[in-house]
């Protein structure tokens, strides 16, 4: 028997909070780390690695699928789950923010987005109606509403004209959604650094009755500080029985910081493009692989790792691999720090059901060393 | 008890020979295809994967390893086998064919070679002894001696004088050789094309007594009906009771055919170097994964393949990560070939116990597509 789409709030620590979100796919367990699987793949690590690191959801991209294969095919082939063998609960962007941040010509109107593709500059269109039918066909579990981002930082004028026009096709996409047993839309909260628009946004949002609220439009540019700050508002806005999804973000600390302000879902590029540039998250800080001190040592990126690199292979082996452009150095690397952002989850999310979230997120941000 | 360096032929089906060569790390059962490791990493594959297609032994090079981390530095992290976590057998190229195709500019003489490293250009040196050394270093459990490899065509007089001063090398690389328990030394046959030169080369090495014979010189442009002329001859000239080892071959009817002509033991980068290009070998034939017919196809590249990549993808995925460059793509292909090629070998090895492999010889070399 399939399950409803649901959230439940099993514990919270001040603004922390440990839930779980049922899908038709199955259970995810919060706060979670989703890897994003761009083009259909969590780049460069197969999809039984990826479910080996402890990750219950993935992440995939209307924009990128819509170019290349294309829904249709992926639809033909019995959805995004069996084509990338992925059995677990699948979210997809929208592709919003994509068409903004990655197509090359765009003409924006009410109706939607026509863009050229950045693969080969053809020409299409997405409105919240067409990315709702290709969320529908790929199988997503969890479809997000198709919106307008602006860039960081926006005047007021261009940030309330975009949110509003985000509250527009929120309605549009909900209308187009499909229901299903198990499958759940979620509402995107915009209005840049401006808490009034935040708030409108959210309360309207709410109105409509999502099955979950994405805050959009940070980690854009903004800086920690600033997104801390839109989060300890945000948040209030946000009822406590639907699951809370910071879009795009981010490093470990931001991912602790923003759980202590109440948010219980992520998805960034960082740890597998981390991996491909040569930089490992480590329980001691991050490490630049390529780095020469790096050149014999025996040791593994991370003692307490239990991922297939730190089992097997030194940091002198990776530093090799990475100098020498070998692709296992970047499929390693990659491994490794998805498997490190499962662990972080797992920690934080032990830590909120010990009420010791707090203290852990304070040491946390002390002795991270990730901006060194 | 480390058990000496030994090969037991099994038994024969005319020239083809069902063999097992013990060594220090463990017993390869022949006919055997060593993926090659190149740089320390068999490219694109994680060494747990190369141990699950069924290798038994890898290759590594001398040439590659010497500029880059350097012999001295794998000698201080443990050896080879531990530095990139393979616990099975390993044999080394000595680096003679590489100074001859990879490096800048070099200087032969009767002492070495000088050449340039073709990653940076510094200046280096090899000699029979200097390569010896190295692979005592990296931890060989098969040493190969440092030859003087020749061009194809070479003129009689050219393959001659290189074979002379190749003899000369082997002997020097048998003097520089320490033996131990499960480690063993292998003499390489040169004499281009001329069998005159190859039967004084067979000798002259028969005399010093090696673990194992190579035949080198050979998979260097000559074509595959000059080759398999070549090894008519040239196998005859070898003894029964050791290994015979033909270097950088091949394509899978490379194989078969020269298992008919009484070889052991190959590598080859063609499984590997292909996957990273699109091309996957299939008991169907060869599958370039980028043709438009696979864009759709739900089927695996292989049937009766067990590999990760045909028994959780289709070739229309596949085909979908090849066109978007994805690393995933050049993964799954190289682990299927790999997968293919052991698959191979333990077939052929079956075939020559049941008696029935010159029946099989004779139409995979009829239904190989490998050439269309």
């Amino acid at each position: 028997m399939i399950k409803e789409f649901s959230f439940t709030l099993k514990t919270t620590e001040n603004k922390a909070r440990r839930g779980e979100v049922k899908t038709a796919h199955g259970t995810i367990q919060t706060p979670a780390f989703m890897p994003v699987g761009t083009a259909a793949t969590v780049k460069a690590i197969k999809s039984c690695d990826v479910k080996n690191s402890g990750a219950e959801i993935i992440l995939g991209n209307v924009y990128h699928l819509m170019l290349r294969p294309t829904a249709d095919l992926i639809e033909e082939l019995g959805g995004l789950h069996k084509f990338m063998n992925w059995s677990g609960p699948i979210l997809t962007d929208s592709g919003g923010f994509q068409v903004m941040s990655l197509s090359k010509i765009r003409k924006t109107s009410d109706e939607g987005v026509e863009f050229s593709s950045h693969i080969d500059g053809s020409k299409h269109f997405l409105s919240p109606e067409k990315s709702i039918i290709i969320q529908h066909k790929l199988g997503s579990d969890i479809t997000m509403i198709f919106d307008e981002c602006v860039e960081f930082p926006a005047t007021y004028e261009k940030a309330k004209k975009a949110m509003e026009r985000s509250l527009s096709w929120a309605q549009r996409s909900k209308n187009a959604f499909c229901q299903r047993q198990g499958y759940g839309i979620f509402g995107i909260v915009q209005g840049s650094t401006f808490s009034d628009l935040r708030e409108i946004s959210a309360q309207k949002l709410i109105e409509m009755n999502f099955d979950g609220y994405a805050i959009g439009g940070l980690a854009v540019g903004e800086g920690q500080e600033l997104m801390f700050g839109v989060l300890d508002y945000t948040s209030d806005f946000l009822p406590q029985n639907k699951p809370r999804y910071l879009m795009g973000v981010g490093k470990p600390s931001d991912i602790v910081g923003a759980v202590a302000r109440g948010v219980d879902m992520f998805d960034c590029v960082i740890p597998t493009r981390s991996g491909r540039t040569g930089q490992a998250f480590t329980r001691n800080g991050v490490i630049n692989i390529r780095n020469a001190k790096n050149r014999n040592d025996p040791k593994p990126l991370d003692e307490k790792c239990n991922c297939y690199a730190c089992q097997n292979h030194s940091r002198a082996y990776l530093h090799h691999l990475v100098k020498s452009n070998e692709i296992l150095g970047s499929m390693l690397l990659s491994e490794h720090n998805i498997f490190y952002y499962q662990d972080l989850m797992k920690e934080i999310r032990k830590r909120i059901e010990e009420k010791t979230f707090n203290e852990f997120a304070q040491n946390f941000c002390k002795s991270s060393s990730e901006y060194k």
